[in-house]
């Protein structure tokens, strides 16, 4: 079981990615854990945290927007992003968020 | 299986609480049901996802930043919220942050 992401003092980034998959893996779970490993070696990343319930929500952090544009850009994860839209997802949504505010313990 | 959010055209507000539970449900489940009804009738209420796997992930989505804080007050969700820090999570982060851009299909 993944811990909570340890994250920085705000102001930082989050991708929301939330994700409906199609039947079967058809090659999705060993992509998602490379991609999960590449994220984590580029720069600005901060942390990751994922859960899927039927509904799949990735929540990936990083340092500023320039951070989250160079890994959308990320040669591999573009062809993890083609295969996304082309086999492994019904539907998905990708939303690019500030974080302003954190607590908790 | 909850369908993803259907939210209005940013910007708009993400709450993104993620946490740990303790061991057995003590009343969780039904709050936890209990509070999703109750959020969806505050104004402001754009939309909730969640997903637990180990994990807890949920993302509710708001107009702006003081219907965040209404709802934080809100008298029951007060008492959910004891409940949650005394006995339900091990531990737990919540973090506002405002959704500068979205995509998807």
């Amino acid at each position: 079981m993944s811990p909570l992401a340890s994250t920085p003092k705000q102001p930082y980034y989050a991708v929301i990615f939330t994700s409906l998959r199609t039947h079967g893996d058809n090659g999705y779970s060993d992509m998602a854990n490379n991609m999960v490993q590449l994220a984590a070696e580029q720069p600005g990343f901060l942390g990751i945290e994922s859960a899927r319930e039927g509904l799949g929500i990735t929540v990936s952090y990083w340092l500023d927007l320039e951070s989250i544009k160079q890994w959308k850009a990320n040669a591999e994860h573009l062809v993890a992003q083609k295969l996304g839209r082309e086999q492994w997802y019904t539907s998905f949504r990708v939303r690019i968020a500030k974080v302003e505010r954190d607590y908790g313990f």
